[in-house]
């Protein structure tokens, strides 16, 4: 199987991104974890980026946070999938790292989740994985049909309490 | 090869969308193109999207303005995965369906693309498929190579304008 | 008496929903309270919205945060008028679930109240029974009348307070 | 029938208000259609929405843009459903119209729809109505249906035109 | 001298709004607190506004947070200046409250000053008292020396800290 | 009677300044017409705003657009009340004038209007003049019923159009 | 004397970034125009950068929209002073260009000027050289000088027509 | 070697500033520490710009937070290169600060940083200095080099931590 690249901008970003590394352990996909920064280390970054494919990865995440141009950078050396996790920090809410990850100019896109969103950047990797792994798409079924269930079980909870 | 889906929620967005026809059309990737609203007809879009894996498609594009559901309502009904892309319209400037797009709840992940980013959305497509398909693989590297090559004589240009 | 049918997204959002439920009850308004998510749970939020005009409510209140699809996903699937609580969640303020909320198309309207305002959800609610209830617009001018009090002692206090 | 109220504060929102006329007319809802600005003419509107249940209507339509204050102005005097259209005007977008409608303080509510959203605005109000009104119930559902229509129509125009 | 009428619309806003007390106090210009809400007491607010010209006020100082209206309500109502102090509640951080405040239609100014900016308020209408009060324009002037005073001592201390 | 300084940061702002120049004109008040710029010409702006209450100015108003800093500057020299007109120029819809305008810190306030509110800012000065003068506030008066009236002659042709 | 390397992210920038060119010819100060893109020619943009300062260069301007990464990536491979223009484009009216440019993380600055502000950015690469070039120095006071003449003379032209 | 000048607009900037304080001694580039309020001491904060040149300063870094206009008035008043530190504080996350700062028109340039970026404010003045000054340029090369070697001892943690 393709492994999944997860790069952060910081050691700061690790509890958020720590939310996709267990997601993928949960699916049992392999992935490589590193700390490159695109402004303190875009060499590393770059080098990581171009040889990714040949390497067996499927997929890169990055999680950067305030201009987050790590997405960005890595997408701009390999033509592998890259997915963002803006990251939130400081008082613009995170807003800041959102438009720097999904503004991306046409030929180098970056394929963005929601702010701190690091449970279904893995997700999506996985979800790309699937595209040709039947094994996965059954997984990713599995689950929504667990979550669905874990949202009926609340439902019940809710019905139980509120309504007589 | 797999099939992209490229959905849209109106026909106004059309000469959006148009930009991500034609680079599926230059990359010779098969796709399908349907208007299917999440609010005017929600069964058609729910239909398709369950459907979607098991009839061929590798990825699904939804276009879609205001607060922009579309994407997010396909991706709730398939595993596969979904890239949305956010469509100007109004006075919010798409900041608007940016955010209807983007800040998905975990467990449904929404690939999200600029604001208009049509183009980038069905290279994003792209660059899914080409994780198992080295020929993709190849084309996604020289395109990156001709947008390169087009860069560096536009710089000719402005050099031979501007630098004595 | 038509029931109001009171729709979370995710059981987190209760803190905040709990406002409507209790001002239902000041009301003696009759309800329901459901979890159900529209991208986790699509088929239940639509069953409950497609049947419930018949099954005796009389509008539908949903609070959901982030891309806050679950109002439109509700009134996509009646013509019963939805009201939406957009959540505050993480570092937006709760500006992506307003959008998400009150940007809809054409054709599908969603009333939408303040951020985190589920107390003025349910008010709403009430207020559209009270077109054909009488008793319930005199409840409605009642407590508009004991809130107006309620002022006006604050509004003596501080004058004593302040007022030589 | 109960009416409908339709309130604009100033004649250059007419352009905007005319779809909510429109729809209204389509729905054979009757309607008065007025000028009231919650500042310039406080008493009129005050007056207005005061007596406005006991002289047979059934919700109102407040129409304004900047800090619109009409429709909350208008909520302070009656407690019937106030149904707010932002109006976009001057640089902001509209984001200042929709901030000053919906950000109402509890006890008070507003139903916002969005901005520029005079259509839905009268569809809102309709499906108030429709709560005790089966006639208007079916009409609804009708227009639903014919909606639906209309795109699934646009959808075989663009199959055809794309899909080979 | 003329009185300074301040208004909040909730005791939640005393906190801040006491800023402004003490400001008047500073300066020993009478003024007169109360709570009258724009939506639960309007007739209250209206006829505070339209009698305080006669009443012998000069100025009106309302604040309100939200969908901040008190300050329109009460310049709907006299032609005195009415100075807006927008709160900050809720996850907006007072955008809200700001743009509902300043974005007044031509006609009915609103002097609005920063959020929570409720000392500047009070200073704006002693500014606005000094037009024609030399006792009142000498004071503002030795305030500002004392201001700029405090500010140099401040200037001393971090150069003595860090200057050597 | 005093005097109202119109100052502006570029003559750029004149189309809008004008409104305010008419509206004194309207109202028999006079005023002096300057373009100083906070940061081209402060010296200029610093020594008028020092001398305008001895010269015979009662209030300022200052337009400006971007990083508007004119009124501050203004106001930072005078302890006459300042009125900043915010101009929208640029992508920013006024929000940049807006903030840099209304900010302002403790100490030094000043009354901000709407983006482009240069009708307003004048109205503003000429209520700040009508404190201690009664044919002024009499003017304000008349100016209120007149814009009312004309509102309601609106009013009346709307309802002639649209209510039978 | 150093050059100014200036650099854009795309022609289409071109219309603005030509202030910037103007503004050092009418300095004399020596530069060199480019179109590199962070994301299509990383190479090249990164080559220019590493050999900057060795080639003679004292600051370099970077122009870019959207996620503007190019300031960032050319400051990362430089540690002469790089100054970002946010380039205006779509619906978010700059907003996306200036927070890529400017909410850089520690270690890595970049020098942002307005959105669309060439002409500055010139003038800050100027005004860097004039640390130790008392020529430039004496210019940019003299370019001051006429600024604020011009400035005066629009004074002057206003005061006739307006200040009688 | 030219001095820094570091300006602050209030002592409570202080922890933020001192970021840039203790960045400047960590290169032993020589500085002045002043608190000059744009609005409480505008002509010392005037007097110091005016004079820094001859004083041997080669860049000023002011920090101000809200209607931030320190750096704008200080670069009124010098031709050297003025460096903004957006200072957050209240509601709005230092947006108002920012804007404040950065959209300054053509003539006066201001170079802004981050929202709080205090340490690359220092960085960005040293490399300025570092244009003519090869000692500088040569320790900011050694950090640049520290830094990245900080993200791989940083980077080699987390690949032993996940990487098996």
């Amino acid at each position: 199987m393709k492994k999944i690249g997860i790069i952060m901008g910081s050691d700061s970003d690790l509890p958020i991104v720590k939310k996709a590394i267990d997601m993928l352990d949960s699916f049992s996909v392999p992935y490589e974890v590193h700390i490159f920064s695109a402004h303190r280390t875009p060499v590393e970054a770059a080098e990581f980026s171009k040889n990714a494919r040949q390497n067996g990865f499927g997929a890169i995440i990055a999680a950067a946070g305030m201009a987050a141009h790590l997405a960005g950078a890595v997408a701009a050396n390999t033509t592998l999938p890259v997915i963002a996790i803006p990251i939130a920090s400081g008082g613009l809410g995170g807003m800041d790292a959102l438009l720097s990850s999904v503004q991306m100019p046409t030929g180098i896109p970056v394929a963005t989740v929601a702010v701190n969103g690091a449970g279904n950047a893995a997700l999506l990797a996985i979800q790309m994985l699937s595209i040709e792994d039947k094994d996965l798409a059954l997984k990713l079924d599995n689950k929504r049909k667990s979550d669905a269930e874990a949202v009926l079980i609340k439902n019940k909870n809710v019905e139980n309490e509120f309504n007589k």
